[in-house]
């Protein structure tokens, strides 16, 4: 059978035993199906011994979106972590496959990647839409950084700093002034990445909210908020040095005080094919060790 | 002015000190303005000394919903719980007065309630909508019961048992099989109410969400889970004894094993009426002790 | 070799399969290392076709302590702890056999008991002592209850109640007034029990502390406390229904308004015999998914 | 009446309005008993100032062990920790004086500090005796690090790091390998501080008690432990880039790979005298906001 997609990008984790032959596997069936493959720039050592390398294309991430019409992902939730920020302004779709042990969102595994990677491009997956956040951050008025994140955007301190302290908005009405170690702001993708070990709540993925969770706050009563993913919110840095803004622990700046950060749902959302047997809740029962139905 | 309003229900707080004196305040003034007024049948003993008492109908709680076009609450939070439940069917809306303090759903405050109410009934108010919960309870095959709840629906063990176990279902997707005290599921608006002490999250009032708040689980991977509110969500009974179904922790009823308990949102939602300088999150801080606007 | 306990009582969980066969076992080893066997009553009937019945003696729980100088449970915990209370205040030890996982408490495995309990009896043991609480229930300023509890005293409100409210007093000296669904007051054993799924700390077994765990507490600021086991933690119930006492969650007691609750530490410890190959910390790791050494 | 103390240290927070005024009011009384005043030589620029300079002698934090038998603190809990390092090691006791609101260690109220310090000199005082925690960091088999804390002793990433990992051992009894953003190692006096806001419990300040609370844990079982304080604690950094250690939050270091940290009680305690009518509950009542006693 055809594929539905013929310029296939692949971004793997670097320095990963046996990725390499892996991919080899994946790019000689893609090659033989004249798909033309694009291979990540960054991963170009890892991959110099690929016998067809000559048949693909070398890009950097940040081209993938306009050169593809889909992504696939070799490694934890990192590599695909990576790769999403960049492609989701093009709505291009996400393959992850993992390297041996489920992830959140690299659902393939890895011991049957080629064969399960067939199957899908032939059109067999199921598609869910995952939102991201757009973060930017305004210092005397002007704009001095822009970010998207797929997890979580972060605000914290540095190694050491005292508490900082800032002033939550949502849609222009004051929240709270807030002591603490930071803030994570949430999607539900993200809830089960960072925010749930600092204690918030789980999202279910089609979830239209976001969550405010704040990192080891001054104050018990600052617990974990889930807001609309419609509103924007808005933080004022008031106190604290050497305060970083994270997005997907990945991508970072140095904030000031004063600074405005705001954080919306971004108006593409990520699409990650998944296989059809794909199920959530299973997922999560199975890295959490969740109970088993009875009987 | 004139009011929007022309058949107006008065539920209060039973034996509650001063009460009947600002119902009595409250009766003259909307008699004067030719409003028919209902009082409550349960609250005949508290009001049975009122001078106007000839000129109001007492009702039932369940009758008010047919026989009114607005009902107001005197009392604390568990006071507007009891007559929301019994006017939603019929979406008539509701104003919620304190005894004092600020409850998160009585915002009116006693000491200038007629006032207060005087001016909303001319139209300056804010709405909120807010969602219920239905549920229906099956035991082989047959419904045996079913509630509203603007709060929540909790299971939860009785006092001597040992701890309950039951099966979790989101739009028939298995979820997992819990051992706990009990599960909470919550509104928004109960969100901060009993959930918040179980250690579930904040949610905001509009959000379209609710959430699966375990009471002290046995395993500690079964975090708080925030659904969308178009889902439904089913519950069956594995294991217990003396297991109660609370609704908004007034209606009870005897949970047997293998009961089936199907949550959904309710297809109308509550209208209450809000002072037009009602902000959610200002009630919130001012309740939770949050940290105010610095400068 | 010979055996340093010469009248051993045995105690076992209800109705389970295989276990039968087991004790045969090591009643047939016992016997013929000329121990007395000592068999609860409550298993009568479970151990009715033991083939050396008429060898043994039965006893109820509460004469064990006096009749044996060493008692060996076989099931889970909960069979454990209804044996411990029982022979604590004689000082007999106790050893725990476990069916087929690992309990905090019972550390022999089920599959190879007849020989570990054999080696263990020579001597081959390393002695956990474990504080006891002592609860005593005032009303009217007489005693109206007694009881020990090796993992926890449990206050909690009826399955329909309202939250109850009650005093806490430590060594005489008010620490708060508490509106919740309850309090735990654990000892160090109880720490990994209810405790754990209430939000309490895990307590080391050797630390002389106790720990107050409020259960859902309406204020997020009351937090766990652990506390000396040398003082005296009184608890006065001030408002609620239907409010019961537990100890260990078995046995339990109707608390009224105004009941006096005092909990000390019990002058005895209990003596559990443990392989010689135990570690604590292991035993949470297995039992917690706890991170095991890199390299 | 005379003073049991004939050499005063004195230590305050810098600019900070009023302080200086509130301190010289202070040390004319001191003086006027003959009683000799040393000032804290970080101070020198807030007290230059003062009347009666010439009569008081400037000397560091390092030297007030060595020449006073009495410091006193004004200003928060953390101009108090910044020399309760200092003096714990000679025995010095100290008083704690606040700047309006009650410190959990500074019990002395700012408004009417003279008289009430007049009168704790003459002997009307308690003592509390606080454990302090030494830490020792050996790297290649060699010290590199040493300090002291009376609160805690933090491990935490950097602001830009993954999670760190690493090993805890209890005399030497292998705990587990931990991922999370870091460790909080905390006395009973610490309890209420920092080991708070990441879910600590909260430890009475008598109980010869420390307790290991994570920070943000990737696993949700890594829970708050407390132990005894007459163990050892070794920590092993196996991951990490960044990390630090922190003592009090006030003195830091930087942490390597494979670094081995050491963390046992000192073998002194420090001194805290409070005014005759210190409660503690009393203070975490207010500072909690947690419910008084009824009636």
């Amino acid at each position: 059978m055809s594929s539905q997609f013929h310029h296939i990008g692949i971004v793997i984790r670097p320095k990963t035993p046996h990725l390499p032959e892996l991919v080899n596997s994946l790019v000689t069936f893609l090659l033989d199906k004249g798909i033309n493959v694009y291979l990540d720039e960054d991963a170009r050592s890892d991959l110099k011994d690929l016998p067809h390398l000559h048949k693909c294309t070398f890009v950097h991430k940040k081209e993938m979106g306009q050169r593809c019409d889909l992504a696939i992902s070799f490694g934890g939730d990192g590599t695909l972590l990576s790769i999403a920020r960049e492609i989701a302004p093009y709505r291009v779709p996400l393959i992850g496959v993992n390297r041996g042990s489920l992830g959140f969102l690299t659902q393939v595994p890895y011991h049957n990647a080629v064969d399960d990677v067939a199957i899908m491009l032939t059109g067999k997956y199921s598609i869910e839409e995952r939102i991201l956040l757009e973060t930017n951050v305004y210092r005397k008025q002007k704009e001095v950084y822009q970010s998207l994140a797929l997890n979580d955007v972060v605000f914290n301190r540095g190694a050491t700093g005292q508490m900082i302290e800032f002033e939550v908005f949502i849609n222009k009405e004051f929240v709270y002034t807030q002591r603490s170690d930071g803030l994570i702001v949430s999607t539900p993708t993200g809830s089960t990445a960072y925010s749930l070990a600092a204690g918030g709540p789980i999202l279910q993925p089609t979830l239209h909210a976001l969550t405010l969770v704040p990192i080891c706050p001054q104050s018990m009563t600052n617990r974990p908020i889930a807001v609309s993913d419609t509103g924007e919110i808005k933080v004022v840095m008031r106190r604290g040095t050497d305060i970083k803004l994270h997005c997907d622990g990945q991508a970072y700046f140095d904030l000031e005080k004063f600074d405005h950060i705001k954080i919306r749902r971004y108006h593409n959302s990520l699409r990650i094919l998944q296989p059809s047997d794909y199920r959530y809740f299973g997922t999560l029962r199975q890295k959490l060790h969740w109970g088993e139905q009875l009987v």
